[in-house]
Formats: structure tokens, C-alpha cells, sequence
């Protein structure tokens, strides 16, 4: 077997797995990374478990046949409807971003009580409910759908923005979670809010970023891995950046860019011919 | 020939065209309806113009092998980016929605000043400003990508939504678009926003919905064909409506009602097979 530098494949319905991938790159810098954005068929937030599924493990073979040797399922909605699809259709390690968000929000919680925002399809599945209630939580769900449009919009820091988020989350801290001390970001979208939920979000709550929770794992995972002796070329700390749309490559770099928070350059357009 | 009442395809990425459906029903009641709704693959708002043509002709032939004989594309996306291919593609005549909301424009300006609010798809189309243009109007289009999203939350009412909705007036009559007298509403989603922008729109504006224009554009060019000789069956007053979407059959029910304006009923599953 010749040395292998490790390559991981995050998987996206769009840009905000971006926010996963930025964290892992800082983590996880001795590794490069394939991402797979499926534009032209996103957002998943607002679609069935058929659909989600068929699209995401196609979405899967696709980066293995490209060389993934681990998949990253950066999407809330595909974690929360097809993990379960994904690992078994693939045949290398699948980590989603559920289980290392309600990991991380247990461990921060000192009363149980938890809150969790994501899309529609997220919250409809009770991926989070479920995950925290495994871990002795007491979980409450809000599906946010404005939020991901205002962040594409480019709205961080817009006072529309803050009503909405103010709207939601009076609505989530409500009926017996007045006092919930964790707010999990079920959706990768929502780290580009995280300035603005800490202001509104009430003074007690930790926010628990599911991207970065992801990032935390897969780290641990690699370095429980049997090391690779590498060449010197493998061992850089920068890693290499390829990235697959199914939509337009301007759009995807140009949108791309706000959520990786540098240069999105590689791009290649993949046909899906349907 | 056994003689034939009229079956009009009307087709969308979503639910917005259920808006241009409920005006050809009200306008055209002796016609049936099928409607395809691209639930699995909306918005095309975002997508660039090969995958919307792919999509759309697509929509347009399985509108024809299931009986329609006249097509309606009630997406203005899909017409503002691919109305010649869905044409050059159909054997039957297809109408889009920008060209009878553009004349109807047209008509109603005193000053020729008109704005257009749309997706960012259709205003980076620049469909309606030629299609004014043409028209001898001068046109500014403005890309409104929150509308949709605050539609489908059932905001339509709500401070939030007149908040969002006066920014993006503001900045479409602006520029030289102070005394515009017409604003068109370029997008099916917007004609359920329609009493909150006659109260912020200024006072001396028109609005223009394309919805409506388009169902009189159909009307009209039915009573231009020849008449067929009807049963008494097939001349009965009230519309038969099929519905094919390909995602959630429930979510389509639900959320459809609200844009037609009565129950959805028969809706059947199309699967992409992708």
C-alpha cells in the first residue's frame, strides 16, 4: 500500500455545509477535502425522506468514486432523514452532523433542557429530539424557515434579521423551556448568525454549533486511525481544496466564498443528467 | 374527431402557479386543468438557465402525454429563462407569464416608467425589461429573494413582511423610478402579498399581476380557436383539476390550498427517477 494523506468528503445540499468544511480545514489541516454542493436540487430543508435519501447517496458514491476515504454529511436535513441510507450505501466511515451536536449540547447542559433550531425537514424528523432524549435530555424543536434565506440574502447583521431570529426563538424558549440553557444550530446555515443569536439568545445559553461539534469528531476520529507513514510532500499543513456543484460554478463561488470565508477556487460542474 | 373540451397543462416549479391556475379557473371554466408542480427540484429562482430548461421541457412533455392541448408556463423563471425551448420542444401552444403581464403593463403606464419585482433569476433574465422595452417602457426590475420564503411561512400579513417588503420598494423606486406608475409582480408568489403592497406601494401605483394577465391571455386565445362541438357533459361550467408533484403528495395538498384558494384533491406523485 503506498502512503496516504487522508481525503474527506463533505457532502452539502448547497453552500452551508461550507461552514462545516471551514471548521474542518482549521481542525483538520494535514488532510484534503472533495465537496460535493448539490445547487441545482437544493434546498433539501423543504423535501420528503424519498427524495432526500436517493439524492444524498448518489451525492455519497459520487465523492467515494472520487477518492473520500471518510464522507462528512454537512446537511442537517440529510443527517436527520438518510444517515442511516448514506452508511450503508457507502463503504467508507460516514459521520453526520447530528449525533456530535447533541453530544456536545449534553455535555454542556447543567439543567436537561435543550433547544434546537433547524429547517422544517430537520425539525419534522426529530433526528435532534431523539439524540438528545438518548442522552437524558429534555429537547425542544423550532423549525426556522426564514433564516436561511436572510443569510443568502447576505442579512447577518440586519435588524429584519433580528425580529425574525427574536420571533423564533420567544417561540422556542417557551412552554416549559423558559429556562433551557443550550441553543443547538441544527442547520449549517446558522453559524453566520452565531454574532447575532448571542445577542438575542437569553444571557444563560450556551450556543452549541453542530459544524463545529462535526469538525471535533472527525478529528478524534483520524487520530484514533493507525497512522499512515506519509511523504513529506503529504505531510503540509495546508490542505488542498476541490470542490463539485450541480448548479452554476459562478454562483457557486461567489456565494461560496461568504461561507468558507476565503477564495472558493476549484470548482467543477457535475451534469446530473436527469 | 370526437368533439373535445379544452385540457389545460399548466406547470410550475412549485405552488406559486396555483396563483395563475385559480385565475384561468375563475376566467375559463370550461376547460380542465392538470398541473405539474416541480415540488422536488423548486426553486428554480436560483438555478442557472440550463438546468431550468432542462426541468421545464421535461415538465412540458409529460404535460402533453397526459392530454393537455394548450400549455401554460405559470413560473416566471421557467419562462423568463427558457420559453423558447419549452416552445421549440411542445407540439401544442404554450403561453408564459411574462409577455401578457408585460403588455398589460404597457397599457396601464401613463408615464412609462414601470418596475418589475421578481426572483433573482428572472431579473438576471432581463425577460421583463426587454419584453417592456420592446414596449417602448422604460423598466427597472428588482430581485426580491425574501418574498417567496416569507409567503410560504403564511406571513403574508405580518410586520416582518411589510418591513422586508417596503426595503425592496424603496429601492426599486429609486434611481429615476420615483414616479414609476406600474409595478408588476413577477413572481406567482406575490399576488397572495398583493393588499400589503397596494398599502405600501405608493398611492398613484397600478399593480400588475401576472397571473391574472395570463388567464386572460388564455381566455382570449380560446375564443380565437374554433369552437368545438361540445356534449352536454363536456360543456358543464365547472373545471376538473389533476395535480402531479414530484415531491410529498401530502405537503403539496397542504400547502397548495392556500395559494388556489380551495382544497387540493387529486394529487399524484411523479418520480424523477434520478
Amino acid at each position: 500500500m503506498p502512503p496516504r494523506r487522508p481525503t474527506i468528503g463533505v457532502f452539502d445540499s448547497g453552500f452551508g455545509g461550507l461552514t462545516v468544511l471551514r471548521e474542518l480545514a482549521a481542525l483538520v489541516p494535514d488532510a484534503d477535502y472533495i465537496y460535493f454542493g448539490d445547487t441545482a436540487r437544493l434546498p433539501y430543508g423543504s423535501k420528503s425522506v424519498e427524495t432526500v435519501a436517493r439524492y444524498a447517496t448518489g451525492a455519497a458514491h459520487y465523492l467515494e468514486r472520487h477518492g473520500a476515504g471518510m464522507l462528512v454529511i454537512a446537511c442537517n436535513t440529510a443527517t436527520a432523514l438518510a444517515l442511516d441510507r448514506i452508511t450503508e450505501a457507502a463503504s467508507v466511515p460516514v459521520i453526520g452532523v447530528v449525533e456530535p451536536g447533541a453530544e456536545r449540547a449534553a455535555a454542556a447542559s447543567q439543567n436537561r433542557k435543550v433547544v434546537v433550531i433547524g429547517t422544517e425537514a430537520t425539525v419534522a424528523s426529530h433526528a435532534y429530539l431523539r439524540a438528545l432524549q438518548a442522552r437524558g435530555m429534555d429537547a425542544k424543536e423550532k423549525a426556522c424557515p426564514l433564516l436561511v434565506p436572510l443569510v443568502e440574502e447576505g442579512w447577518v447583521e440586519h435588524p429584519v434579521t433580528e425580529v425574525v431570529a427574536q420571533i423564533y426563538l420567544n417561540e422556542a424558549f417557551a412552554g416549559g423551556f423558559e429556562h433551557a440553557d443550550v441553543l443547538v444550530l441544527g442547520c449549517t446555515h446558522y453559524p453566520l448568525l452565531k454574532p447575532l443569536l448571542h445577542r438575542i439568545a437569553p444571557a444563560h445559553v450556551t450556543i452549541v454549533d453542530s459544524a463545529e461539534s462535526t469538525a471535533q469528531v472527525v478529528s478524534e476520529q483520524l487520530r484514533r486511525s493507525p497512522l499512515p507513514i506519509l511523504t513529506d510532500e503529504e505531510r503540509r499543513h495546508t490542505p488542498r481544496f476541490k470542490f463539485f456543484a450541480t448548479d452554476s460554478v459562478e454562483k457557486f463561488r461567489r456565494l461560496g466564498a461568504r461561507f468558507l470565508g476565503h477564495p472558493v477556487e476549484d470548482v467543477q460542474h457535475v451534469d446530473l443528467k436527469e
